[in-house]
């Protein structure tokens, strides 16, 4: 593997793989590789602009010189991807399968994902001292700042979003199905990439299981504790259906789920306590968003991430892992029980 | 005294009173007792549920092995109390008593208090560096989050704010009587614990007179200040009587007169500087924040100290106090004094 | 010169003659002098107003004994003068000539200038591990923060905006001319200043040169793409000649095109990058604000240079200077050729 990261070809094509599957914390080519089958098997248009928005923040990246090791592990390319996957979904007349962009709007979506590897480089400055992650505010960040504009510019043809970004915009009498759970679960883990394809979303399980079993498990956990809180809260069934409650939750049941803390009995209910919280503030912060149309994105999952993780190195009780050293919850795990027994 | 914080049982009493006193910035469970008695005053509920928040804030801490020194401070006491009296306040028909919670909502309240002891490490880690304490921010920021999603889940039963938000929501016309000034003051400091009764609020600056005449002086001389202020700029009346332009400012001449600032002529005037601005600055927040319908809380007392606080060492005209050296400003100015004689 | 910044009356005036031109960058009393002539010459009142806010927050800083270095640099004088002028601009009947302020309004303006002080302190602290300068964002956070309230209190007597604040308050159907270009470029240049005057804009831009040629050529360059991208993406013509788009991108062009980088062909590109983002963001931030009527003020200049300086560190195809260090960008990059020289 090794060998390909150095090529000079191939080695930019790893490197973009693996940005696609760090969006999920997956620091692996073939897990990036079945993700954007899952995307492309939804629509060949997310697809398409997911790799357009990859290979633009990792080119860029590469452009302006930044640190080889970042680049290589696919951590400048996964906010790029993100904003371009963003741009088409909501300025799409279906949000489902999206629509091919305008010229104007495709340099609009490049200026936005080349603009991640700043803000990526600049907020992993700001947060170095405090050995925590930017996650995805990069693309939050980026994507809000170029969603607001877009709509009001007269060559870029967005319509009114066609996809509810706010639990109060879905009928709340609506009676939980089987359905709701399954398709729910499946759409949670789409929405990460907005992919509103409960099979798209089981493949990409299946793309973080090939690196990580604990964090596909950690991600399953995650969108289903997300529903069955959202349904114990009474939130309305298609927001749950869509997968709105649990995308938030799921990415935050990976990060706390044994890669930036090592799993223990107590790091597993602190992952409990975060997707919970991370269920409930998705429908708060949609619902401040909903006055100026604005879409959360993964704003949640970064800001519950954020405020558990910059201070856990004053709780003894858990065992944080650095950005730098977390690999897979497997790895991080026996890596922590090996320095145990060497005291 | 430091017997009683040893016990193993008296002791988790002893750090919740303290916890009580610290929205106030006394380290002190008399002053703790005497606020709670305070509240229970006004209304048994509110005394419950403060209780309630200050108890499951400061066991996460416990459990969570957060540093000793701190919770036997009650610092990760106060901010759990805030969150479980503003979501009782915000959410029950009646904001002057409260509403008993039903399940659901208590579930949700013990989450919020709990996530205000990972936000209050969080943040005190970030501003460590600049020798500022996080203050209630971690009350501000759980309790916004935690407000908005309240609203729309069916199973809390949330009716539209009772409690006036912003000076708009009040009526211009009405004029100002001796009533305005001298319930005006006593509801301010009551409302800093969201209680509506001007009795409870003397009795609260008498629980912080038994730990710091001086910062008693330094709350009253705050909501005075504020409610001059507010009548000078032609406020309505309504919001000058119920406290609402004062408590913000009671809190920042509290925490710079004498606590956080060496009390010095100099620091004096910058005080009074700052409760001046927090007067307007409350005002200006609750007027942003009126749209989504959303309560200043002690936001303004946050920003407004935070900003003139975090640069104060490049000010030599004033004399700064680290967070953890900060005891009482009769303490701090015994201490500097002290230090000035012994050169 | 230096004799001048040492005496006992005239070093003060001096040092606001500096703040003045520091808005712009410009470490210059006479730079300061010509652009506070372009500003009478649109204005008395606002010629006024501006002297009045650096005197207030210059002389803030040396009453809290601030660092001399920074002061006699007119560092903590322009965010007072910024802050003066748009109260002045934002509650005026007509933005354009303003109106001499009430006894109540000056009070205001005179805590508000003064706060910038503090500010500016705070964010100094703050970001200096990072070597990043706090910019205008002390304007831009007092601004906001002062112009919400002042609209509520009756003894200020503000009406509605009469200055768009949006790209959609302007008709999308008017016609570009050539007349849209050239004072949108003087107009872009005067807005830094709330100056509706393009020749006061083409003015301000002697006052540049005068002290450094290259960023009075960065100032023309920045708005000019500014207006050549907004024509492309098909922005209202009025938002274009009023010099709306422009403001943010020229401000955007002298930080980043020589004064916090050395000037080389990498450091154009990203600067011609950073005035592209921040023209399209200006509408980003114009609509996020309007539904409370609030102006963007520099907030998009700030964030967009924020954003590509804060980890430009980590780009080796760039060489910042830090804040401390930066002068003009002609003694920026004599001083990186002479250490290049030296190896």
């Amino acid at each position: 593997m090794n060998a390909l990261k150095e090529h000079p070809v191939f080695g930019f094509v790893d490197w973009c793989l693996r940005g696609i599957g760090q969006v999920v914390f997956q620091n692996n080519p073939v897990s990036g590789l079945i993700i954007l089958g899952a995307l492309f098997f939804n629509s060949p248009i997310y697809g398409a602009i997911a790799v357009f928005g990859v290979v633009i923040s990792t080119a860029t990246a590469v452009l302006l010189q930044a640190d080889k090791g970042l680049i290589r592990d696919g951590l400048f390319g996964f906010n790029g991807a993100l904003v371009a996957l963003a741009l088409i979904a909501f300025t799409s007349e279906d949000f489902h399968y999206g629509a091919v962009p305008s010229v104007y709007l495709t340099v609009y979506i490049a200026f936005g994902s080349a603009m991640t590897a700043m803000v990526f480089t600049s907020l992993a400055n700001l947060l170095g001292p405090h050995r925590v992650a930017p996650l995805t505010m990069p693309f939050v960040l980026v994507g809000w700042l170029f969603l607001f504009a877009v709509l009001k510019f007269h060559s870029i043809d967005a319509g009114p979003l066609a996809k509810p970004v706010s639990p109060t915009q879905y009928d709340g009498t609506v009676q939980y199905t089987l359905a709701t759970w399954y398709k729910g679960i499946g759409n949670a883990i789409g929405q990460i990439f907005f992919q509103d394809n409960w099979i798209s979303g089981y493949l990409i399980v299946l793309g973080i299981a090939v690196n990580s079993r604990v964090s596909a498990i950690m991600a399953l956990l995650g969108a289903n504790v997300a529903a069955f809180v959202a349904v114990v809260y009474g939130a309305p069934e298609g927001a749950i259906s869509d997968g709105l409650f649990g995308y938030n939750a799921a990415l935050t049941a990976i990060a706390l789920g044994g890669f930036f803390l090592v799993l223990t009995p107590a790091s597993v209910l602190y992952t409990l306590f975060g997707v919970v919280v991370s269920t409930w503030l998705w429908a708060s912060v949609a619902i401040f968003l909903e006055p100026i149309g604005m879409p959360v994105l993964t704003s949640t999952f970064v800001i519950v991430t954020w405020l558990m993780l910059i201070g856990v190195n004053g709780f003894a009780a858990l065992v944080p892992v650095a950005p730098a050293d977390a690999v897979t919850p497997e790895a991080n795990r026996r890596r922590y029980l090996k320095a145990l027994r060497e005291g």
